[in-house]
């Protein structure tokens, strides 16, 4: 049999994450680089790097991105981190490889098979991966599938209703838990409370410039004990519990797994958003799944099998 | 080939509800009667009505029920309504029909599996099906199967939280969507109304014995107009619009089916259901999900149905 190897790609508006895995999943090649800010930049980028670690091995490139994207069609709608719109982006990349498999993916979705193979050695066929991140994205895998919907949209735990009189969000809703425990919502929420005169050490931190405030700075705050900061990440926890209860409750899946961004302060929060499961979910249903934090390549190695099964 | 027919039941805390069908769904024979309160009386009246159902083409037995199931082990191990606990249903009927096949389900399950069959024509891979009665029940089918979940509770939709500081439900969480829309808690809201002193037909239909108030006689107040009826209503509809936004955003279906006793008032809330999906949901995922109403016999000709595909 002829061995195999596949290319990752995450598009991140901060980073560009490139693998070459093997047909173990063994990481072959790495490559991390800030995302250039026009579009047109970043894919002769994107092509440069395939070029680079292509080799005569390889069989699939998979891509994954945050946001709404057309698998079948290979085309990004939106990606509001990225501020790209409607960018028919394998079809500009399969121009340059074009006996490759090309597949892009919601990097929600990528991480969920990302997870469903290292992580459930593929033995779980009923998990929810979250991503916590500027936003709070999901992906589901049923039944060892990946399960994207009727029109390729599924997985939108960030936009589940936790307070239908709460605040404005993004995609129309009001109250979603996204504009909660989304990044930049808690940086907010962070200088809202500093600007009011709460005390914490944060302000130190930045050097009193509250714009330099990020989620690993209250991550960092929290470690030294600072109450403004403990009480940021406990309301994630308990927010995140209310939430995961109904998907619990919906689903019953076999695990759920933490990655992306802010998954890193998973300790600050871990402790509140068990206890606000064990309160509030179904027992027999809460007993029978495993809660498991996930490394930041579950998404671009995921995408690297997701290119793999189209083979 | 043989033709062969099949026996569904549904056990309800009201009444007890036999067909018997075809290989083309079609019911041959059918009887409703009041369920006796005794375990003991009930049973021995399904067996009783099961011995003048059953035929020589009859290959399998499907029975409903509202509560938790094991499916494997046909044990009903909590029918609230019914307040059943722990009864081996499946083992005390086999014995009186050793060569049949005999299966199990929640009612909820069931409902889905028929509207699966009945409503989706097997073409909707992707439903959700909606019990609106004393609870609030749900059963998913993804990819043309029942989606029963790691330990078979999956699609308890009335247990999503509909407000995180809400009053307490029976299954320990606070504030779920079943505390608010259960028929119950309607028919509780009315009678705290009406000795709050609001004005309503309702007390006069009633001969003001406010414990005849039941979810049937709301809905017929609401279709002479009374306010407080069309408040209940509407109320009913904007909470359901709120839990279904989460449902059609996570899960994005194909086709939600509302069924059960309380869908029977739709036209009373359809119009508020309808306008907060518009208002909340993701359009993209609104546009592509039918929400249909189910008549009452979806679950027990699902379950005959489920008894069919164990054959």
């Amino acid at each position: 049999m002829e061995k195999k190897t596949y290319i990752g790609i995450d598009l991140g508006a901060t980073n560009l994450h490139f693998v070459l895995i093997n047909q173990g999943n063994k990481i072959l090649q790495e490559k991390v680089t800030p995302t250039p800010k026009e579009t047109k930049k970043a894919i002769n980028l994107i092509i440069a790097t395939i070029k680079n670690f292509v080799q005569k091995t390889t069989a699939g490139i998979g891509i994954a991105i945050a946001g709404l994207v057309n698998q079948k069609e290979g085309v990004i709608y939106f990606a509001p981190n990225l501020g790209w719109r409607n960018v028919k982006l394998i079809k500009k990349i399969k121009r340059y490889f074009p006996e490759l498999e090309i597949v892009l993916e919601n990097d929600a979705n990528a991480a969920a098979w990302g997870a469903y193979f290292l992580l459930g050695k593929r033995k779980i066929k009923n998990l929810i991966c979250l991503t916590l991140g500027t936003g709070l994205g999901g992906g589901i895998i049923i039944d060892g599938k990946l399960y994207r919907g009727v029109n390729g949209t599924a997985g939108e735990i960030g936009h589940i209703t936790i307070n239908p009189q709460g605040l404005r969000c993004n995609c129309g809703n009001y109250g979603c838990i996204e504009r909660y425990i989304g990044a930049n919502y808690l940086v907010a929420e962070v200088k809202k409370e500093i600007k009011q005169n709460k005390k914490s050490v944060i302000s130190k931190m930045v050097n009193y410039d509250l714009r330099k405030i990020t989620p690993e700075i209250i991550a960092l705050a929290a470690k030294k004990g600072d109450k403004l900061a403990k009480n940021i990440w406990e309301n994630v926890g308990e927010k995140l519990g209310i939430i995961l209860t109904g998907v619990i409750n919906l689903l019953n899946p076999e695990m759920i797994v933490l990655s992306g961004g802010i998954s890193g302060a998973v300790n600050f929060f871990i402790k509140e958003l068990k206890g606000t499961l064990k309160k509030r979910a179904f027992a027999q249903s809460l007993k029978r799944v495993k809660i498991v934090v996930g490394k930041k390549n579950l998404g671009v190695i995921g995408v690297a099998l997701l290119a793999k099964e189209n083979n």
